[in-house]
């Protein structure tokens, strides 16, 4: 069992009213693997500058992420840097795609076999590119954005008529169907030919639209939130990983994943880069796990009620 | 089994997407009356204008409210004006106390042995005066609304010190408590000596915390909110009345009770005015119960997982 990932790997800069830290380890396809490698193997595609540091490299293959697929080319890494204010809102102050500007995701031998595959929020045409070099996997889930919404919008429907599970936030299921009830918004989205979609709420947590019916999962409350860069990827991370771990698809499985990637959101929010998913294992996870169902229950399996 | 609820009866006039109305029943007693009636006898104080259409009166009795404490006096009724916009923001665009001004609640004979009590957002003062005439209560509940939070801070801390459960919404608890983290506001407000908080966070549902921890409850998902009026005490309305039911006063019988007042909640937007809430009966409530926990729960009662 196996999943691919295919995003951004960058270094971030980023201000949050907890402080600030320069050029630290981001990017969606490293968040997802820092995520989902706590659960199974991952196979990563991405790029980066010969400047990406050693030490990263180090991490991802220590967690058992195959990094074959992270090309090396000359060049700088992608930079992003950003700015949050006391209540979440993100401010981009830069953006310097680098070598990630002319980025074509090529699997490395191997890699198309992987049983799930997550698209990060590329572009679609890339996304499409990934999904035709797959050979059968059993999910595939997909992330977006406001810029492709915009800007390649047929594009973007093409794909997700291909896909199992589309996630995203509420500004961009209100940009992309144009309702802004976020219920109708969820029928919009699966409309365009997914089997679900997953629209993440920040601290308000997730809710899912399948042929199941909905399921709506809080955050894990996290009294300090020191830096909400890649809750969303994490999350997703956290879906598949417990997917792939378990090789259940059913829609009760489903739900445990969202759980699981609550957990691994709540995890990420807590730190600065990846950090607060660097050193967790089994435990902390199960943990927290049954955390959630006491937070979140109402009936007493012991009543009768 | 009883419950006192204390607040405004009002004629609202009210602009949503969905469309307008004028002089329709509101205010926060007739919500949490029309919901709490579901499931219990209501005891109603408040003050209406000779204004006040009969039929209003005629709909609480035949709903079992005690309306003895509903005073008619000389003038207008109290009226409020607003209009929603498409993410459920309101703007007041009038508000004529009238003979709300002068409100001074006064407990008809019997009303003083009421079981639960609902505060609603009225002057600390009031709800100060209210509380010295009821003798032993087994619940006290308390809402209230940015204008005392910033007008009768002391006041307000001196009533909160003395009831069970506060209710507010996200940006009063801020501001009460001066946290942006609700998870670090709802703890705030716990230091002020109510035995649980319960934050309103509208369409993402609800959080509490008490010495039992956590409960967090999403709303039920409403595809078209009509108008949102009223949400919070018709929430309040299915939280006391549904305990006063069931004379059950454990951490798990609050929870079920936050979920009956989501409920509430959802049909209370569903409609203008309280329309949502007239012709309900048990079977409906038990009906969306069922769907709220199916859309909730994420592990199966008969698996042993």
């Amino acid at each position: 069992m196996s999943v691919l990932v295919v995003g951004s790997v960058a270094l971030d800069s980023v201000e949050t009213p907890s402080g600030s830290v320069r050029d630290v380890l981001g990017g969606s396809a490293i968040y997802f693997a820092a995520s989902a490698s706590l659960y199974t193997e991952v196979n990563l595609v991405g790029v980066v500058g010969t400047d990406f540091p050693q030490e990263h490299t180090r991490f991802l293959t220590e967690r058992g992420v195959d990094v074959m697929g992270l090309k090396v080319v000359d060049g700088q890494t992608f930079r992003w840097a950003g700015r949050y204010n006391e209540l979440g809102a993100v401010e981009t102050l830069q953006t310097h795609l680098n070598v990630f500007a002319d980025f074509h995701p090529t699997l490395p031998p191997g890699y198309e076999r992987s049983d799930m595959v997550f698209l990060g929020n590329i572009d679609p045409d890339l996304q499409g590119e990934v999904l035709r070099q797959v050979k059968g996997p059993k999910l595939v889930m997909m992330d977006t954005m406001d810029f492709w919404i915009r800007g390649k919008r047929e594009s973007l429907y093409q794909t997700m008529g291909t896909v199992d599970v589309v996630t995203m936030n509420e500004s961009e299921v209100r940009l992309l169907t144009g309702k802004h009830s976020i219920i109708s918004a969820a029928r919009g989205v699966l409309e365009l030919g997914p089997k679900a979609v997953i629209i993440k709420r920040g601290e308000y947590g997730s809710i899912m639209l399948s042929e199941d019916g909905y399921f709506i999962a809080p955050a894990y409350p996290v009294a300090y939130v020191k830096d909400p860069t890649g809750a969303g990827d994490s999350f997703a991370g956290g879906i598949l990983g417990y997917l792939d771990g378990t090789d259940d698809f059913s829609p009760q499985a489903l739900r445990k994943a969202i759980v699981h990637g609550t957990i691994m959101a709540s995890y990420t929010v807590s730190e600065f880069s990846i950090d607060g998913l660097r050193s967790l294992n089994k435990a902390n996870i199960a943990q927290r796990y049954q955390e959630f169902k006491g937070i979140t229950q109402f009936e007493d399996k012991e009543s009768t009620q």
